[in-house]
């Protein structure tokens, strides 16, 4: 992959995981301005409070590593973050609080820094603007790199994300790297990746778990002229493409549901009814078995609107309404082939309001629970 | 197990599973006071708001399923269950109107009504004050009969239960049946009902998902006097105690754990951080394979609680502190150890607030996985 003009990451082995590329910088070749939104866990990683408070001043690199998370890690934690920026800083010749520090792993384990310390030299000396290494290195359970990019007229937008596991909406659990060299202020930037993050990466949810490190990132050289709506665009596609792939990617799974809300009384509510759809273990693990058990599809949004009217209910697996008027229907051998696709649609008509919203999420494996239950210790 | 004086009970194979008993009946020698508390779900299923719609009556008996939900099935599932309490009514010799119902199973299947009033005859007719083919006719996945009684000054109560899955806080999802011999007016016996499951079954959560299905039902002969705080002890004893045992019972389950949380902001607002954490798959699927991977609880705390100050947060798995001052401490493999037995307690002092609870969950295993993909049709 190749980023804008004027930025360049490379990934590098520092030993922080077991094996494999495990930290990762962004460079770019002057200041530049910044737009991030972060996770809203009260126990937010020391690197997400380190970079919140940079929202707003203009920013040079960026420092991620995988394999630990330095979440709940106290004043190591924050001492390692402040010490990864001076290192950074004093390498590329500016201020500490010009880089920007993500990590993404295990919880609770403070981080090796010498280690990191030790790499960064290195990584920032060999940072090209095409790079393959840096979507290497910022994964952690995670099958392949996932990137994504769109143009905005003649502007580009590139990014890059890991997902895996701990993926549920609010700032849905994950890390994301884009780069633009569009042209605008830090206001308008900010406003581009919220928008486009409330309805890409808050959409998605693989085991409603919000992590303490969530993160995206969105750097923009400002080189060239781009028109908002299209630059809104190219930032709600490259997000929305990246949050598939987490989806896709997600720990065990073998299978996405596109759960489609129509008729709610608002967006929001919309949302709510899909994420709780998507936050059912019972429905989840039925996807995995192909069982067109639509009942705790409907058990699911009625934990959620007590207002729910079973009777304009109407629920769809695949082509195939299997829940109408109030009463079982269709051919459940239909809805089932359906379910028999890599990807398929869940359909629920919850009234006849304006309101609704597509949520991703992906079947629950026996691997989930594998991988989950294996020690980290 | 032995009702008190004048209820007596009987399950039959009726034919809804494909094998072993699944109705059950429970017949009082005359019409008694009782108290119930149902499932908040608006997907409720069609014998819940025929009970529910039976509160502040006096009742004759009660006629319960197991293998059909009776839920989200419209006008036909609505006369099933008003043709069910018509022929219980005419064997017994009362009114409709004093028969209560309960299903569970799979919902959006239409029950087999046909079968359920060929068995009812046999059933009433067989009824006996001791039984112990009631409790076994209402199981699904549960593995054993569920029973407890406790004594409130010569007043008994006899409680009987099941669970299994698609079980989750408010009104947890399940059904039980108490019987007592006590003298309590109606309005007494829902009041002490519900209090005692607002702190038993309301506090247990395997799945996090609701069911359509729940209910509680306590009936009350009158031949005892007794004290009002003898009785509510009893009946949150008799609660407290089925409440344990679904969950060891759950789903695929291995082990118990016991989140205990201390200094909340009150009560429910503990309640509230016990139930984040016992919904937290990734910290399920831990539990299950012994790791003490106390990140995942932290992030559900702080997923909750937005104003979580982690600094104040003291997290103990077993005796071991493993989380304090805003940094990991302890040893892990005294954590591990812990968690190795069949049930364990993780305590989370949350602050210095006066709100506390327990609420009780099980590990996320690969064999409740693969018991939710099989299929249902």
């Amino acid at each position: 992959m190749r980023w804008p003009a004027g930025i360049a990451s490379a990934g590098v082995a520092g030993g922080i995981k077991q094996e494999g590329l495990d930290i990762g910088v962004l460079v770019a070749d002057r200041p530049v301005t910044w737009a991030g939104t972060f996770t809203k866990n009260a126990a937010a990683a020391a690197p997400v409070l380190w970079s919140r408070a940079r929202l707003g001043s203009k920013v040079r690199a960026l420092v991620v590593n995988s394999g630990n998370a330095n979440a709940c890690t106290g004043t190591p934690g924050t001492d390692a973050v402040a010490a990864t920026a001076r290192a950074a800083a004093a390498t590329i010749g500016c201020e500490a609080g010009e880089i920007l520090v993500a990590s993404t792993g295990p919880i609770g384990v403070q981080l090796p820094v010498a280690r990191v310390l030790a790499a960064l030299p290195d990584a920032i000396a060999g940072a090209g603007e095409e790079d393959s290494t840096f979507a290497e290195s910022i994964l952690t359970t995670d099958t392949a790199p996932k990137t994504a990019e769109a143009a905005a007229g003649s502007a580009t937008l590139v990014g890059v994300a890991k997902g895996a596991a701990m993926i549920a909406p609010n700032m849905a659990t994950m890390l994301a790297f884009l780069a633009t060299d569009a042209r605008l202020d830090d206001e308008e930037l900010n406003s581009h990746l919220r928008t486009a993050v409330g309805r890409s990466f808050d959409r998605i949810s693989v085991d409603a778990c919000e992590s303490t490190n969530d993160s995206v990132f969105l750097m923009a050289t400002g080189d060239v002229d781009v028109e908002p709506d299209a630059f809104a665009a190219a930032v709600y596609s490259v997000c929305k493409d990246l949050a598939e792939q987490i989806v896709r990617d997600a720990e065990g799974a073998t299978k996405v549901v596109r759960i489609q809300i129509e008729g709610a009384a608002s967006e929001a509510a919309a949302v709510g009814l899909g994420r709780a759809v998507a936050a059912s273990d019972l429905w989840r693990a039925a996807v995995h078995g192909r069982d067109p058990n639509w009942g705790r599809v409907a058990s699911a949004l009625g934990s959620m609107e007590r207002n729910l009217d079973l009777g304009a209910l109407e629920i769809s697996i695949g082509p195939e309404v299997v829940f109408s008027l109030g009463e079982p229907c269709g051919s459940l051998d239909v809805a089932a082939k359906a379910m028999g696709e890599p990807e398929f649609t869940l359909s629920c008509v919850v009234g006849d309001g304006a309101g609704a919203a597509e949520i991703l999420t992906a079947d629950l494996s026996e691997e989930y629970v594998a991988l989950n239950a294996e020690g980290t210790t």
